[in-house]
């Protein structure tokens, strides 16, 4: 083998990867950027740290001497309360990791769909009807982001920068620049009632789940749209057809779903007012990700903290 | 009569103002930022300043005295080269006034739906597919616009702004920072064969009309896309259609076209791969496009010098 000790003294550490496409792209990264290490896809025994994306049931009893599992994404919702899993492992998730980019666009092509009357164009042409729409300019387009962390406050501080009148939910209190920060269920529903564009990007959790009900959504003022990017659990997917039929929604932009992928036949699928995006607003890119990972761990080798450590308690 | 001569001494004037569709809220704002002036729709024969939009053939032959036109827009081509307006009248177009701020967000709506693959994913969506696409990042999307006006110059540094790849196509040799500035038919050519989006912003004149023919079309890479948001002559529409059945655009998003409004039953209302919008991508707005023209009448009055005056021997 060519294992040569790294810098530390310390055994080489055996890091096992799992992804359900590309595990040759992260084995090959993760190798060039820790050199020393072993980089494998075989679940070898003696694993310091496992890398993974959505590994089947049973993935970790195979490892032992576990010290830290790395998702390959932000959201370690599936990580969490598994029987295959001591509680005590700690788990980082990827900190945008150019991720936030992606959601800002994504975001902001669902704002302007709404803003700039796209729907209702793609509705005009089917009929071939030719009417202007009077659009509503950007400071008069109230958007209100469900989740202020790395997604959900980049996304704010980019709409808010481009003009439009933000708000944004936490759980904690927080204070952003230019943005009308809430917390707290009673703010939220209040804060539901002045959306135009309601933005979900929240993490999955115990009190998250759900949270978009029949109830919540018809808080919102007529034709208000819906960008749905968090986690499928959280929206009812039946109240969604609901709000989209009676006028509530005017359109919802949807990359998350209850089950995924997306059923055939299910009817988000042939809703005329839904998009339907792949689970893809914010890619994982293999370079930006193997990189913040391969540093956590060269970190955690020389027994510094690192930052991305999920909070047990609060599940994310 | 309410005349008060204006501060000035000379005698108040009398602007005739001409709109299709809201003549009214026009008259009323002009009326309260020109107090002692007269604003009217009736033609007056006496009229110092016409404020017009699609004026009727013909409409110019009944005023006398005229000093000044003001086209309620950016484009003054249909008021160029008509037998009811005497050559030496000048002519003032709209500088902005709100508009390069609207064409910047169809801009850039129109980016992120050929960036971010929205064209596939709808196409998708209709066969119940689940698959993501390979997302290009922002610095490896070429966009070039064509027009580095009010317009085109402002969308452009938006873009580069954003962290896209821009080029820029003008008449004159330019210098804008951040964005490769190009000029002359060689020039476009070549930067054609390089173009991801290309952005039409051109003004409609005799060198313009036309240039998006099928040879210039075919330069294009396979899989590109198209904003025209310039004027509908300048587009071979028959081209456009082969371009986009041929592979080489992805989509087309059109706001302008060789008849306005589109006639029904138009290949281009039904085709899959169009966006139709009534050209609404950058509306006049009538507070912004009230107040630039009355401050102008109001330097005009006092002997000034005045922005916007349209050179007519480059017709724009
Ligand atoms: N569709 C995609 O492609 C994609 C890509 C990336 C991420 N995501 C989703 O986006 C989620 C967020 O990612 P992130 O990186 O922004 O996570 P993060 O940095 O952990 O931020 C989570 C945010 O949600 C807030 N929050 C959590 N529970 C809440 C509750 N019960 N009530 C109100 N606010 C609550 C947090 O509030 P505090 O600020 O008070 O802690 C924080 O602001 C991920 O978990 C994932 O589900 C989706
Ligand atoms: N769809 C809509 O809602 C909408 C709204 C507003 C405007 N428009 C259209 O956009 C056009 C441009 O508006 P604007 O305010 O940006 O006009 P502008 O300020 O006059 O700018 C025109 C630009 O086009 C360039 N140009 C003109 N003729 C050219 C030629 N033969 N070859 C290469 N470049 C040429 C000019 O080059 P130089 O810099 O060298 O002079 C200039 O950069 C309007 O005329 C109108 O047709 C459409």
């Amino acid at each position: 083998m060519h294992l040569r000790p790294p810098a530390t003294g310390k055994e080489p550490a055996v890091i096992t990867v799992y992804h359900p496409e590309h595990p040759h792209s992260y084995i090959a990264t993760l190798s060039r950027l820790l050199p020393g290490h072993t980089v494998s896809d075989q679940s070898e025994p003696c694993t310091r740290y496992a890398v993974v994306w959505n590994p089947p049931e049973g993935f970790f009893s195979r490892l032992s001497g576990l010290q830290g599992i790395f998702a390959l994404g932000a959201g370690v919702d599936r990580l969490l309360g598994r029987h295959d899993l001591a509680a005590d492992i700690p788990i980082y998730r990827l900190t945008d990791a150019g991720m936030a980019e992606q959601m800002i666009e994504y975001a902001r092509y669902g704002v302007l769909h709404w803003q700039r009357s796209f729907d209702f164009y793609r509705t005009q042409q089917q009929v071939q009807q030719w009417q202007v729409q009077p659009d509503r300019r950007k400071a008069d387009t109230r958007i209100s982001v469900l989740g202020l962390g790395e997604m959900g406050g980049r996304v704010a501080a980019a709409l808010a920068g481009d003009g439009y009148c933000v708000s944004g939910y936490s759980r904690k209190m927080r204070t952003l620049a230019g943005i009308n920060c809430v917390h707290g269920e009673d703010q939220l529903n209040a804060l539901l009632t002045q959306t135009d564009v309601l933005i979900n990007l929240l993490p999955s959790t115990a009190l998250t789940r759900g949270l978009l009900n029949a109830e919540r959504l018809a808080l919102l003022p007529a034709g208000s749209a819906l960008i749905h990017a968090g986690r499928g659990d959280q929206l009812d997917e039946n109240a969604l057809l609901a709000a989209l039929d009676s006028g509530v929604l005017r359109f919802a932009l949807l990359d998350v779903f209850a089950l995924e992928p997306l059923a055939a036949g299910h009817p988000l699928w042939r809703h005329p007012r839904t998009i339907i995006t792949p689970h893809s607003a914010a890619q994982t890119l293999i370079g930006e990700a193997a990189a913040q990972i391969a540093r956590r761990i060269q970190a955690l080798e020389q027994g510094q903290e690192v930052t991305g450590k999920v909070e047990r308690s609060r599940a994310y």
